[in-house]
């Protein structure tokens, strides 16, 4: 495809006038939702980028089907779908294929998993790529990862399986994506700086020089691999934390009959204060895996360290969050004198695990959902807005629906779990002319129900959420 | 002193007129670090204010004196002084004053002690007020309390000893100071919008147009007294719980070998990102007390509630903290094989318990001295540039200076434990220099110093910190 030029190299002016000509061919292995993401922001700047993934014929055909599955991100979508054939192409990931690239970029999942760090996929396209890889590339990992692991494991399998050392014959580096999906792709290009670092000089400089063409905000030069990868996790850390005390502070608030919803906005206008939203529950695939990450590494150097509470009882904290959000309906049934759990209908608004985006990884509804069936409730549905389909069946007899009316009609229990965007425009009004039921709990984990009004005298609804006291309305 | 108009009553606009005119006498009660930002502010405004505190005779003395001791920044010093006689009174709270006064804000210490909230003073000055003052009159508590304090202790005892029926008689508000010392007159005037609550509708519309008045961003209304309570401390909990956890993250980074500083400033980057700084402690009268007032009322309610966890542990790290960097520096002198604690001097940089501010209530740096002075060593020495005399005894044979070089000269240990600016400029030469010791322990509370240098062959110096691994030089 291209030419064979060393890209990797002590010739700074080559490196960088390859990069400039854009006659480097950028590999990006792993096209989930953030590798396209990357991938298209290297297209947007001129690049020709060859996506690998060993669901390759999925992506062509949803390519071809112009299929909104391929992202849910207009601009990647439609960068994607522009580029195909062009200056996009997507591979499994082949020998020859693997061979012919300059630059590896690999954002392929490092989960926790059974109590270590499952770094199996890492190792493997590592592998691959060591066996493939030709003298003169460069390799950058982006994956959230335990620091250490660049250098003990990227580092190490492309050394083995290559025969090369790494800075001398290639570079190694690390980049972390830092970047929100949903807006991912404006975050990359425009929003954040990057952070960067390499083995060596020469690879932080080949990196530095690769991004500083795809950012419009620069780069940032980290001194260590260790410490790009601990910045990346210490972030989620920080989020995670945060969110902990918020669903903490907002119990507080509900057992002394305070909003914490009112209490946290009157805060934040003190510039030093930024007290996160409580919820639901924390999903996702990042923010359940950092914590784990960091306590683990510590625990490696000081089995018992004191440096590993605060980040694991934030974690014990919000995944517990789904389980105590179901004793908070079962004590508003209690209230409302409804025993009979096999005939309550409930109406859980919301499946992704963040607003006004579609990620159910992790979702904290099907856990809510998993955890009321175990109760004996069995009419379960789960309402979202971005599914694709009109119905999603997520095993367990619960079911997930487009239909925001299928979902509330007849419902006893409506429980708003996503803060997406639409919810904002029910009332206790809407929810009841929907649901036509004469005892009704609704349950607000997201406080999208900015107003309590009375609806009649004949219809008892009691009303509470996370971060509010219990109200018959 | 002014006409015996009422100013809390119906009658709105004569309210609205009163303060227009500044008609209305306001009393202060309790003249310390923020009392006398809040009556300078009145003054500023021009409004005739009587200070009202036990200590007058001193008070009266500083200004006098034109003692810079009266309060720390420039500003409140200033219009204290030029006021004083004219628009601005002192007094020992006397029936005859208090009765004369048409507000009440009173900033009085409320403090956790002996495992409960000690509300003595608090008592005392509702007690004083409430036998003394006018139908008419506004009662203000600016005090950070649990919530339910204005309303179960303020609003009682102002009945109990006025006859009268608050929200009827006279008006109960809350309000909470919510400044930084050092720069508390400009946030309370320019930065920060004022939160206000009432114990009825024209409590806070009297309590509203008088801060709105003062405040130059103006006030925003909380629905309840306990709101407004309620929020002052989860500003403070939010803080305590991320210092915390930047003190946790900070000992992981050390203990894996990445510079904790040089991580944060990369994660902060991320806008949604603001993680804190680590340290030697936690000092202050604010955020060891608020943990404890939250804590205490949620057992009321939940006498286990998993709500207190992580805002306990996040106390007990970081009061823990002068007690690991005591650890740290015995680690260090180990390292250095220096066994005669004896003989060590240690000289600590900074009282304050923050940065180029004087205060030392709850100085971590206080603790860490007693702590080695337990350990067996013998010559500790604290430096402290604010200090408004030469030197500070402050028991236990620990001695404060204003003279950095006398702390220094012969040290082998040298903490730095505030980041007052001025150690910004101090290097590992200049500290060796001054110390003239062939082997030297450096420890580094603060990220104060930027530069690390060989020095000499001869000298052996170690240097570590928080959130940094030891390294010798």
């Amino acid at each position: 495809m291209n030419a064979r030029e060393i890209f990797y190299s002590k010739d700074l002016e080559n490196m960088r006038r390859m990069i400039k000509d854009r006659k480097v061919l950028i590999g990006v292995i792993g096209l989930g939702s953030i590798g396209a993401v990357v991938a298209s922001a290297f297209l947007f700047k001129g690049f020709k980028v060859v996506g690998i993934d060993k669901r390759r014929d999925d992506i062509v055909r949803m390519i071809k089907k112009k299929s909104k599955d391929l992202h849910q991100e207009d601009v990647v979508r439609k960068i994607l779908m522009q580029s195909f054939g062009k200056k996009f192409f997507v591979e499994e990931p082949k020998p020859e294929v693997i061979s012919d690239l300059d630059v590896y970029i690999v954002i392929v999942p490092v989960e926790w998993r059974n109590d270590h760090v499952d770094t199996s996929v890492l190792e493997e396209v590592s592998e691959i790529i060591g066996r493939n890889m030709r003298r003169g590339s460069l390799f950058i990992l982006e994956s959230s990862v335990p620091p250490g692991t660049t250098r003990r494991i990227s580092r190490d399998f492309l050394e083995r399986f290559s025969g090369m050392i790494a800075g001398e014959d290639f570079g190694v580096a690390y980049s972390p994506e830092r970047v929100s999906l949903g807006r991912a792709f404006e975050d990359l290009v425009y929003r954040y700086p990057k952070i960067v670092s390499g083995i060596n000089d020469l690879s932080l400089e080949a990196v530095e020089n690769l991004y500083n063409t795809v950012v419009e905000k620069g780069v940032l030069r980290a001194s260590s691999l260790e410490t790009a990868e601990f910045t990346k996790l210490i972030e989620g850390v920080y989020r995670d934390v945060n969110i902990a005390l918020a669903n903490s502070l907002a119990e507080i608030a509900s057992l002394i009959g305070v909003d914490f919803w009112e209490a946290r906005e009157l805060a934040n206008t003190q510039p030093y204060s930024h007290i996160h939203m409580p919820g639901t529950g924390v999903g996702g695939v990042c923010l359940p895996n950092y914590p784990w990450f960091l306590i683990s590494l510590a625990e490696v150097f000081d089995k018992k360290c004191w440096c590993r509470d605060i980040i694991k009882i934030a974690r014990d904290i919000n995944s517990s969050q789904p389980k105590r959000v179901v004793e908070k309906i079962i004590e508003g049934l209690n209230m409302l004198e409804i025993k009979d759990y096999k005939n309550v209908k409930i109406c859980i608004l919301g499946l992704s695990y963040r607003g006004d985006i579609y990620d159910i990884r992790g979702s904290p509804s099907i856990e809510i959902a998993r955890s009321l069936r175990e109760k004996g409730f069995e009419k379960i549905f789960i309402h979202e807005p971005y599914l694709s389909k009109d119905n999603l069946d997520l095993g367990d007899k619960i079911v997930a629906t487009k239909d925001l009316e299928e979902c509330i009609r007849g419902s006893n229990v409506i429980l708003i779990s996503t803060d997406h965007s639409i919810y904002k425009d029910l009332d206790i009004k809407k929810i009841k002319e929907l649901a036509e039921e004469k005892k009704m709990l609704i349950y607000d984990g997201r406080n999208m129900i900015k107003t309590l009004e009375v609806v009649d005298r004949e219809t008892e609804i009691l009303y509470g959420g996370v971060g509010k006291s219990w109200r018959k309305l």
